[in-house]
């Protein structure tokens, strides 16, 4: 008579795992590992390599760039791991450093891959609009001092809405297209405190900073509102205006 | 004939002036002056020999520790300026630091003294309450994983309120009274958000940071409330908590 077979031994080893990663992005040369200098897929990955004793490779919904922050970037990786999902989680945030934290952890849903089941991305920018540059508000937050008209904001912001080629506001990964939709940009203002919250189904690099830098552009007076348009349609990346800093972006939340 | 004295020349060119100072204390050994290492009076000092080509002391409404961040920190300074006040308030944020900033510059009353005149100092203690450590917030929150309960927090804070010895809580800087007084000491959540304003005519050193210490031990459920008042009466060091984290304390404003 044959053996039953263990059914716990039967049962594949290597999981794949899906995590909401939240980071301080000033002291990363950005998400994507590099060859050199510290980026927090490299930091993840050390991470896990510590608590799963085996190397193991994270992918990102997508990148971000050098100094971008994130509350809800989304990764996915397999691992060999026995014990309980939670005991992962404590494992994973005991080991990381303090500017990156694991939020959520779970096992992946079948077929489910981090970048290309993304649907939408929602990016926040912040700024500090007052004369007077703030030392408590530096690292998350672009300081303006030339007044915003919020109204100027939202105008440009509206001409971005929908199915646009965004070449003019960003480059490809590689040599694919540079059609993009935003299925919302708007700005709010709190006080001095002005947030563009922009969702599309997915970014060119640098594109969000670049749209940004038009609209402060439009916010500020120096451009119409009619030239984002212009830009926008030129698809010409040297008439576009020079991306705003990085420390105001945050990449917010990735939906699948 | 004698000559007229040119009322000008006669008129003393050293000026006093009173500033409020805002910093990220993260990168600073403190407020005030040491023999070695980051301080924010050496860097305002710094930059004032800088600005003015002379020599000039900077005095503080109060040192704050290595940390500890301020919004309102106000200093006062002696120094030749023949130009307008508004190009010394601008040429001093253009000189200081990104962590440093002068939110504003006066002349200094007659007769007043930025430690001495002081008479209200409030400060505001950060902590966010939630299972997860936060990236983003880290720097400016102490992040406490157990829960908090609002209610000990205030019952502890109110038994604080009032002239008594500090003792318990703090050192004075010199050999002198360890009696202060709070006008008030209050929580407020906000989600998982809990800020403490402490407003008090003076505080020891370190004062806040174990008032905190204490106070948390309440909201946590590890001490009964009525132990803030035994150790207030104690009068011994020893018998209060560790004092909280510096990250989470911020100067807010001083009086006159």
């Amino acid at each position: 008579m044959r053996q039953v077979e263990d059914p716990v031994r039967a049962e594949p080893e290597t999981s794949r795992f899906r995590a909401t990663v939240a980071y301080d992005g000033a002291d990363f040369l950005g998400f994507q590992l590099q060859s050199k200098g510290r980026t927090v897929q490299g930091v993840l990955e050390v991470a896990l390599a510590q608590v799963t004793q085996t190397t193991v490779r994270v992918i990102g919904s997508g990148r971000t760039d050098s100094g971008v922050h994130a509350r809800g970037q989304v990764i996915g990786f397999c691992a060999d791991w026995r014990h309980s999902m939670e005991d992962l989680h404590r494992a994973l945030n005991a080991v990381l450093p303090p500017d990156v934290a694991v939020l959520d952890l779970d096992r992946a849903p079948e077929g489910w891959h981090p970048r290309f089941s993304a649907m939408r991305r929602h990016y926040r920018y912040t700024v500090l609009n007052q004369p007077l540059r703030s030392p408590l508000d530096r690292r998350y937050a672009h300081h303006v001092a030339r007044p915003l008209d919020i109204r100027a904001l939202q105008a440009g912001s509206r001409t971005l809405v929908g199915v646009h080629d965004f070449a003019a506001f960003g480059q490809p990964t590689r040599g694919e297209s540079t059609v993009r939709e935003l299925f919302d940009a708007r700005w709010r203002q709190d006080g001095p405190w002005f947030t563009f919250d922009v969702v599309g189904n997915a970014f060119l690099r640098g594109m969000v900073r670049r749209l940004v830098g038009a609209l402060l552009q439009v916010g500020a007076g120096f451009w119409p509102v009619e030239r984002v348009a212009e830009v926008l349609e030129s698809r010409t990346r040297a008439l576009a205006a020079p991306p705003a800093p990085a420390c105001g972006l945050c990449l917010m939340r990735v939906e699948y």
